[in-house]
Parts: structure tokens; sequence; C-alpha cells
């Protein structure tokens, strides 16, 4: 469908990706979207990035800065621009009116209902479109937001830290950080990236975790769910005292304190599954709550129940350089009798963070 | 004590260790030497390495290569050149006779019996002796040697192979191979440079492995070590059946049966700790046989074992990318049970092979 583009178009399409990310811990529930336009002369005109939701969309802030330099150029947008009335007037209708020559795109919009009419709005005012550019690495900084796109549902990430053997904690429940500072912090941009942080109740009884984004260049903070089928969340725990929403995920037939309700922003009633919260249940309420990326940070229990359920498409683990022995706490409670119950990952990255070593996987579901 | 360095003795020497690492699979007992003779002019007038033992040292086939113009180069040397009459004469004695002008080393001589005599005798001979360069790179290719040296024990490596979760095998005992194809070749470089292989008894049964080096550049086989301290090896196991010697390591007390021992190379009867062999008298025979590194390839019992015994110096740990899940079989059996018991490691190197990763760890025991 696309006129053809080069090699230069992929140098221009990666900046416009970097300014996209910008808004990495800001736009959802929209997606993050970056624009540089360039002149005959491969100069840079304009160059902007979608920042929040209800503020102008990245085409709009490049076009702004380009002025009238926008007369002719070609448009580096990462995200097909969109074509209909939303919070905003749509980008196409701006990118006309502006009369670039040329718009380069890095991939379509996920949404199928709209998918293709942007572009063909583009064509149809005379426009040259060109694309897709670096679509993969476009896919990847927002497959959160594809994914509730096309599924209904959020994309979930689940961070866990281990021994080199693969232990979190002893029998005992003793524990300290098994990781140092580094992946510590590390971790927080996972947070910040995310809509939603999904804990399990025993977590918060026995590490009391704040669950909140320490980051300078954060401002909001993501949804906390305490997933607690019985409600057994101490009212007092100090995730309650933290910025933002905490939310306690039960069953309808749960029984919580008044002080629990008082303390919680909602508590979701969800239908129960073996007399647990279903967390198909629980993802889909996060789509209807707009979470295009969620984080799952909770012991090996409620993380291997994501996994059992094909739940999780990207798992973080921090590694530590240690040994804590067989009779420890295990990464995941995952009760496999046999070897074709096994789940085979990917593993995308392998990347060491301060002493530890940080590994990225996404779990291939049968 | 050495005269200056610079940064051009630095790429010979760095010539010199390669040559050495030619003899990676072959100079056992003796330590992997190279040897570089460069003229005035900066140009390679001759290069050797030691091969295997009671064949001339790598100084030797350098100046042979070398011939007249030996006279006034430089040699560099990755060990100080022996001073002693061993199976060949002392190498100190060749250089001299070439009247080389200049000598550079990697390190001295490990033995503190000996080390330095070999440089003091260059020294007297009026020769400009300087080092060391790349120290710890001539340390680590000959880190098992030095080991037997100063602690009259050899170097162990273990070599193991996990899943992301830590997990070897189901817990009925189902296995597969866990790694891929690439990942077993990777270890037959670590068979190669051994002098030995050890493994339990349980392996033995379970897997029936050969464990021989199957690699075209290594002519020989490590002796293979198969630690069963009551004389449970089932006399016809495949093992026994290969080229080189297959020897059972045991307890004083065990009753072995007449089929067993003819069918292994030897049987050492060793004094017995908690009812089994006793892994620092099994060290310390492994050294009485001039091994120099050994690697041991055994199951989560015998491996956990020398760790506990902290009797590893290096761990090659192959992860592949899958979740065995928390009821299958732990890495290693370590039974601890306070957090203070925990090992802490060094992680040296983490490399992809094939689809798998290789970790390498050095254990740092209190």
């Amino acid at each position: 469908m696309a006129a053809q583009t080069n090699e230069v178009d992929s140098i221009w399409m990666q900046r416009a990706l970097q300014l996209a990310e910008r808004g990495l811990y800001s736009t959802s529930p929209n997606p993050r979207v970056g624009c540089v336009i360039v002149d005959a002369d491969q100069q840079v005109v304009g160059e902007g990035f979608h920042e929040r939701a209800g503020e102008p969309h990245a085409e709009v802030n490049a076009l702004r800065q380009a002025g009238n330099k926008a007369k002719g150029a070609t448009a580096y947008v990462t995200l097909e621009p969109c074509s209909h009335f939303g919070r905003t007037p749509p980008c196409c209708q701006a990118l006309i009116k502006a009369e670039v020559r040329r718009v380069v795109f890095a991939m379509q919009d996920p949404n199928s209902l709209v998918s293709g009419r942007g572009l063909q709005a583009l064509k149809e005012a005379g426009i040259e479109v060109a694309g897709p550019v670096l679509e993969q690495q476009a896919y990847a900084l927002n497959a959160g937001f594809i994914k509730r796109m096309t599924d209904n549902l959020p994309l979930v990430r689940t961070k866990s830290a281990m021994s080199l053997d693969a232990r979190t904690a002893m029998a005992s429940g003793e524990s300290q950080w098994i990781t140092g500072a580094d992946a510590r912090q590390d971790v927080q941009h996972w947070r910040a990236r995310s809509c939603a942080i999904i804990t399990g109740v025993d977590s918060v009884i026995q590490d009391d975790p704040k669950m909140t984004v320490r980051l300078a260049d954060c401002q909001r903070q993501p949804i906390r769910i305490i997933v607690d089928s019985h409600g057994r969340t101490p009212a007092q725990a100090a995730i309650f005292d933290q910025p933002g929403q905490t939310i306690i995920a039960t069953t309808e037939q749960a029984k919580l304190d008044v002080a629990l309700i008082q303390r919680a922003s909602d508590v979701w009633r969800l239908p129960e599954k073996d007399g647990r919260v279903d967390l198909h249940a629980l993802q889909a309420q996060l789509a209807e709550q707009q979470c295009n990326e969620v984080l799952v940070e909770a012991g090996a229990s409620l993380t291997g129940s994501y996994l059992m359920a094909g739940l999780v498409d990207e798992m973080v683990v921090y590694m530590a350089a240690k040994l804590l022995g067989s009779s420890a706490r295990p990464l995941f409670q995952l009760p496999f009798e046999r070897m074709s119950q096994a789940i085979d990952l990917t593993i995308t990255q392998v990347e060491p963070v301060g002493s530890d070593w940080r590994i990225i996987a996404t779990p291939n579901f049968k």
C-alpha cells in the first residue's frame, strides 16, 4: 500500500521514536507518539511528541514549531495520524492544512476499525504517504496500547528478583534485599511506564510495600491493585498512605472489614475461579479502566497464577549473584509434573544492572 | 623488580598468550606457555608454544624458528622461563645462548620455591628483564596449574544446565536435554581443557553418560572419576567402554562387586566423611595425579556437596529459556536455613550460546 521509503527515512523515524519515548511515563491511556518535520534540505523544522491525554498530539506540536516551514516538508510520525475527532481535532486535517508534501509513518493504527483511514485521508489530499518504517520498534513502544486496542486486554509484565538458583527468600520467610540498589532503582522505570501495579495480599502482609513511583521525571502514580480474594489486607498497610489510588480486587463473596473498605480507593468485586479472584476477569476490568501496561510485582504464588493462566506477555527477572539454597522459596509457584507442561520462553535481553543481571523474557504459551 | 614495559609489549604479549592457548587441551600437567621473539625492527622472527609434556617448551620452539635472528631480539614469554633441568633443559640457558637482548614476561613462576630464579639467571647474563605484562590474563590461562603449585589442589569447575527457574529435571526424574545443541557442544571445550571429569554414581545410573571429549582438536581424554561411596555403579555402564580411564572413587569400607572392579581402570579408596567420600581427600588425590583443572559434571547432590565443602573455584551454568516449575529438581542441593548461609558469587560472564545463556560465576566462600 505504501510508497517507497529509504535509509534517510529510517534515521528521521528513529528520531521521531526518541521523541515519542518522552511520553513513556505520561501518555496513557493514549499511545506514545512522536513527530519530526523535515524540509527539502533535510533540515528539521519541527519536532513534537504527545505528552498526555487531552493535550495536543505529536503532529500538532511539531506543526506548531514548524509554522510556515511545514509547507512542502516531510512529516515523520510513529503512528498513523488520527482521522477522527477525539478530545482534539484529527491530526490528518492539521497535516493537510499545513501542506506537507509527504508523510512517513512507522505503523498503522492498531484499531482495525479505523486503521488506514488516516493514511487514506492524506492520500486523498494529494500527500505522498510512505511506510511502515521501523515498524517493530514502533510496536514495542506501544505494545500495551496495541494489545488493548486489538484484544481488549492490557499487556502484563511481571517483575521478580531471584538468586542465581532462582530463589527469592529463605523457607522461614527470612529475606532481605536479594538484589542491589541499582536493580531496585531500575524497577522504578517499569513502574513508571505502567498504568497499574498489581500485587498480592501476602506481599502486602509480609513486606508492607509502598508500590509507588519515585522518579523525578514521572508525575503520575500508577493505580495499585491488591489481589485479595478473602479480604485479608491489613487496613493499616502503608500502601494506602501513598499518593494515588489503591484498589482491592476481591471476590463477590469476600467479607471485607469496614476499615479496609474505607482505606481502599475502590473495591472491585470480581468473579472467582477455584475460590480466588479470576485473573482473566481482573485483566478485563483493567482494560475497562484503560490500562495499557500493567506490572505484576507479587510473590511466587500470584505471579505463578498469572503464568498458569497464560496471561503474561513479558517477564523481567533480576538475578542476583547469590545461591540461597534448595530449601529456599521458589521463583514461581508452578506445579508442573510433566516436562510437557514446561513453559517455553524467548529470552530477549540479558543485561548487567549494577552487580545484578536483568533478564527479559516472553513466554510462548501453547 | 622489573624494568619498564610499554604498550607495544602488551601487544606482543597478547600474541604470546594466543600462542599459549594453543596448548589448552594438551599441555597438562604442564602449564600453557607461549613465546614470541621480535627483532629491533618490530618484526616477528620466531613464535612457539608448549604443546605437551616431554616436548620442547615454548621458548625453545620460538628460538628454533628464529635461529640467528634471535640475537639482539626481545623474547615475550607468558611465564617466567624455567631455570631447572626437568624433562627438558632450562629455557633460561637457551635464551642466554641465543643472545636475546631483552625478555618480557607475563607472570613469574607460581612455584614459590623457584619463582624469580629464571629471571635472576637472565639478568645475571646481562639480559634486560621486564614485566609483569598482562599478568591477569596469564594467571587466568593457567589458573589450575597455579592453584596446584601454590595450594597443592586442582582448580574445580562445575558445569550445570538449568531452566530460568533453576531446575534441572522434573521431580519424577523425567528429563530431556534442557539446553540446546550449541550449549552441549560448548561443554566439550570445558571437558577438553580439564585433566579429570568428576561425576556421581547417581548420574551414571540415571543417564548412563559417556563423559568423553569429542572434539577434532583434542587428542587426549581427561580421566573420568565416578564418586561412588557405596559401590553402586553398574558394571555395564557405558562410561567404562570409552577411550581413556574411568576410576571409581569410593570409601575404604565400601564393598565393590568384582565385575565393577574389573571394569574400572582403578579404584581409589579414600577417607570418608559422614559416610561418603571425603571430597577434600578426593581433591588431594587428584592433585597427586597432577590434575590442574577438574570439571564436576554431576547432579544437584554431588555438585551441592562440592559447594558446601567450599571446593568450587568456578561455576559454569547453562540457562535454558524454559520454566520447569516449582516441583522440579533444584540446581544444587544446598540445605541452607538462614540467609547468612547464602553463598555470594561474582558473575564474571553472561553470554548467549545458541538459544541458551552461559553464566560463569566464582563463589566467594566466607
